[in-house]
């Protein structure tokens, strides 16, 4: 099969249903416009046309094989995170996801196995309807297996969420829970044992995350600073702080909140709870602040969208980050995220 | 050096030139708006607003060592390289670039070598410079070496130049000279001899391709249909004539003048002319059709931006791509364009 041949069988889809208009969403009062795709897959470009008053949101991400996904990682699962990464990304910004563009570099074999193309397109395009957000264009070349997905959203202008707004007194929040694909990808490693019904549930954290789309929209008038969790909070947190001149004390009780009840479940414990939720990695979650004066409205999204969000520490002037032991003690927390060529 | 730090050494510019506003262009009379970049590199997105009936052109490619370049590729032309394939593609549709993202896969080796890693930003800056467009995001990570670029382009609504609007009767043109990239590569790989300063000119086509920009933005009100020539005439034109519903006649005389006198200069000789024309590869210029009735004018464009245009056949109804003799006889073209799976 050639080239132009694989793009028709596995990426060109004739009626997406992506491009259907988006149907009304719960936690958006506000009409949307039909999406703004004037030209899709089959020309030199695609054509964009946003919407007035919306500016565009990109943002881009590259997966390797051995470093991001396991050789032998189910197709399925790798075609939904690799556009997963980058709709988080979208999220963090509050932005709507418009249309992507998928790069891909595939050894022959690869290409030549109809049973791994096809699972990979599924697991991609299951992710794409689910946020209407289609392909629009792409290259595929021979080479060690790379995959890079350019995403586009849309946004008000001036509604996107930065990680540079952090005010001191703020509240620090996050979504979801942390460490769980952090503590799956310890037990696919051998480094801990997971009981196989524990080990499915965290894996599907680790190869399946949920984009938290529709929490970033509803975050739009609430939160002052967002960004996505996907290197570890404490390097995460890091970039939010110094992208916004300001330090942060995270709450040690809180913490061990966020990272829930998983790692108590494992064998021999990894780590604390406490620096599992700082060095976790690949959680996929928001980190957002927001003026003390909306927790009641913080608290209720999460009961509408049944999505925990876990107040963990408070924005302060000057800079660092600080661990508070609710003892009366405060100890600097190193900055430990992942790094790819430390 | 981190993953961060990488970033903000090479490639986080303080006050790139690109953001400036642009200088008239000669082959551009309406008036330019300001760069629509809002937010550059360092949050989880890019923004971009753009102007009021202005549409966004995206293409991506993806470069791969060994495949795309060889391993020991001159950085810089490589860095030129990676943009102008991409601009290429903004240049097939007319559009004039705004901004770019980068995600690259390095070995931890070439990231750590700061003589590469130096002339690799320095060739992709200098032509992000000359056509003011802006790095506005990216991915960097550890792996087997693979540039993915995505690049943003600006045109009005309705004037995008598409592969699919080629009508019987128009003229088949091409820019510049074809099968010079290929010459190069042959005698790069030790197929043909070279005089050392026959290369050095040669391999400057292969290595450091012109996008042609201002020729797009020139076309928008002339041709019919326009694509940028990557993987060799004949499937590029095969490309066009599908998507358009037509056939098309080559002139064999033609096709060699737009070969040039390089291909006398060789020793052996690799291919006839219009053999190298059809099938070359790499060649990175416009392929475009317009009615006969605009002959005087693509002429004096071809003057006016000292950039040989020359008309090398006719669409016809029908399929197929066909090869005049210019003795009464024509033959069927088959179809030899690069393709990685082939």
């Amino acid at each position: 099969m050639g080239e132009f041949d694989l793009i028709a069988r596995y990426f060109k889809r004739k009626t997406p249903s992506a491009l259907q208009p988006p149907a009304p969403s719960a936690t958006n009062s506000v009409a949307i416009e039909a999406p703004p795709i004037a030209l899709g897959i089959g020309d030199d470009c695609a054509l964009l046309t946003p919407a007035p008053g919306q500016q565009l949101a990109i943002s881009t991400d590259m997966l390797v094989k051995g470093r991001h996904f396991f050789p032998d990682v189910d197709p399925a699962a790798l075609g939904h995170k690799a556009l997963a990464v980058n709709l988080s990304d979208l999220a963090a910004m509050g932005a709507e996801p418009v249309a992507f563009t998928l790069a891909l570099a595939l050894p022959p074999e690869r290409a030549a196995d109809d049973a791994w193309m096809s699972a990979f397109a599924q697991g991609l395009f299951a992710l794409a309807d689910e946020h209407r957000c289609p392909l629009i264009g792409g290259d595929t070349t021979a080479g060690p297996l790379n995959i890079c997905i350019t995403v586009f959203g849309q946004i008000p202008v001036g509604q996107a969420l930065r990680r540079d707004g952090a005010q001191p007194g703020d509240d620090i929040w996050v979504s979801g829970t942390l460490g769980e694909a952090r503590l799956a990808l310890l037990a696919l490693q051998g480094q801990i044992e997971l009981a196989p019904e524990r080990l499915a549930v965290l894996r599907e954290r680790l190869e399946r995350p949920i984009p938290r789309i529709a929490l970033g929209r509803a975050l739009r008038a609430i939160a002052t600073s967002a960004m996505d969790l996907s290197d570890g909070l404490s390097g995460d947190l890091t970039h939010m702080a110094v992208a916004s001149g300001v330090g942060a004390v995270l709450d040690s009780m809180a913490l061990g909140k966020a990272v829930g009840p998983v790692a108590e479940c494992v064998s021999p414990r990894p780590a604390d709870p406490v620096s599992l939720a700082l060095t976790g990695g690949d959680d996929y979650e928001l980190l957002f602040t927001a003026s003390p004066g909306q927790r009641d409205t913080v608290n209720a999204l999460a009961v509408a969208s049944a999505l925990p969000l876990t107040r963990i520490g408070q924005i302060r002037s000057g800079s660092g980050l600080w661990l508070d032991d609710g003892a009366g003690g405060q100890s600097a927390i190193a900055r430990t995220g992942y790094d790819h060529f430390a």
